[in-house]
């Protein structure tokens, strides 16, 4: 089912687009390089098999690793967590820590990142289609890509960001950081149809999160509400960053689902991941939060995970 | 994003494909022709981009049409809920009937199915990853192969299968015949680990339906009962057609949900797919439903839908 990639990276397809880059006069201009199944591909040439469980199944788990100032934002924390999600779904991990490592920083260098980020998706490989997962020893699929992207300088940051809230339909393993990945885009869509930026999610009254992004609310006595770990939530490397933050900072927080009225009802409602690091929401299904602009405590934990971050970025 | 198959169908690679086929002696060892994108491509070039959302963001639909005696089965069933499965998904569909029938018949023909199935997927096309849908002219991907399989001469239809209860962890929209299958797959594992062939998904204490196929048992009235449609479950075109048979041979159905202890106090069980037809259950969590042997309704349905089958497939 397996085949070999047909453009190694020294390819003539391969040197061809290099050089279309270089002819290029905008600098961003940029065919990307991407890792493939162990190699390096121009764009054109990344391609997976139709038989990819990943494609068939949505058998396949991914991070995502910001790049700021070239260099990897946690990255031990977004393996961490993928071997976690691997491990649920009984994968293993194709490449070691400095293999992948190795990897991410290749994509950066060839791809000139200095602000954006690295996807990287990991499937349980191409087979024939069955439900039963394939033998064990299966080779499996790793893609990894980057995307430019102004994340420090992001004008959400300072205008808010409207969202609404929907029904949370996603399956009941959310904390499995996998690229079933409808809803969310689903969700994304029906928001942007209310005029809104994004939507949170809402299972059984409470707020799980946000389409790709935790959920937090700053309460009238300034204790910072977000929802505890458990199987209805991804736990957020950006999460896990940020409520270190708040700790530094000696600002309370309690982790415990809350509702939409608690949040209407809030000071500040914000949502962290690892590209929007942290994010002031102004409006839920059109009612303001608080005075309807950013408030202090989420420019407060975005401006000091923004420092600790660039300061620990590998 | 798209760039042009490398390989069309004449093209040096495909025709060595059809080379090493006609040179191999086994009648069973036929390199597949696979349809991707409007191009017949041999399978090691049967390849899409790593930027489709079928593969990122399990954007995509599918359907599976059986074949018997060379002919698909309902056909026009499993169009109509394509179109249903991509209307709830905002997306259209790339070919017409004409065409898609035409795909399907080639299919069948290159690849010299008799009996076995056409699997085809649609997605909403490759695009820079973002949760928001990319513009929509984005041209679709579409991809169709097929697999050859015994369906009449099923063992498991003399002997049954046994089943285990799981919970159903998959999300809100089952109705929407989606790639998201990961749950799926994981539980026709979990039921292979405990020494039974699949599994029924239990919500609020209720079975929804198989991993990949619908759910039924028959009182001890001699009534047939089955999950009534909803957003719970997928709207099985063999469902349907089972249905009919039942109706014209004036058997009772009930369409409402139904627990697991009703399941094991049952005269009998099965499910449907289209792959599988009618398949009697023969035991439920290690327990024995009904003489522990398939019953004469299960076996009677089969009979009835494959004769069906055969009689108007085209």
């Amino acid at each position: 089912m397996k085949s070999a990639v047909a453009n190694p990276p020294n390819s003539p397809t391969m040197q061809t687009a290099i050089t279309v880059t270089r002819s290029a006069c905008r600098e961003d201009f940029v065919l990307r390089t991407i890792f493939v199944n162990h190699q390096y591909v121009a764009e054109a040439d990344a391609k997976i098999s139709v038989f990819d469980r990943g494609f068939l199944f949505a058998d396949a788990v991914y991070e995502i690793t910001s790049v700021m100032e070239g260099k990897l934002v946690d990255f031990d924390g977004h393996l961490a967590r993928l071997k976690l999600s691997l491990g649920e779904l009984d994968m293993g991990l194709p490449l070691n820590r400095e293999q992948l490592l190795d990897v991410h920083r290749q994509l950066v260098e060839r791809n000139r990142i200095k602000e954006g980020l690295v996807y990287m998706q990991i499937t349980r490989g191409a087979a024939e289609r069955d439900f039963a997962f394939p033998p064990p020893d299966t080779p499996q699929t790793i893609v990894a890509f980057t995307q430019k992207k102004d994340l420090i300088d992001n004008p959400a940051a300072e205008k808010g960001i409207k969202i609404v809230t929907l029904a949370d339909l996603r399956w009941g393993r959310c904390d499995i950081k996998t690229v079933q990945l409808l809803c969310a885009s689903l969700g994304k869509m029906e928001a942007k149809n209310h005029g809104a930026d994004d939507a949170w999610l809402v299972a059984e009254g409470y707020v799980t999160e946000g389409t790709s992004n935790n959920a937090y609310i700053v309460k009238s006595d300034g204790v910072i509400v977000t929802r505890n770990l458990s199987h209805r939530i991804l736990s957020g490397i950006t999460r896990n960053a940020v409520l270190k933050c708040a700790e530094h900072l000696k600002m309370k927080v309690e982790q415990r689902p809350f509702t939409v009225d608690e949040a209407k009802g809030a000071l500040e409602a914000f949502c962290t991941s690892a590209t929007t690091f942290v994010l002031p929401i102004v409006e839920i299904d059109g009612e303001k939060v608080g005075s309807g602009m950013p408030g202090p405590v989420a420019r407060k934990l975005r401006e000091i995970y923004i420092s600790e971050s660039l300061g620990s970025a590998i």
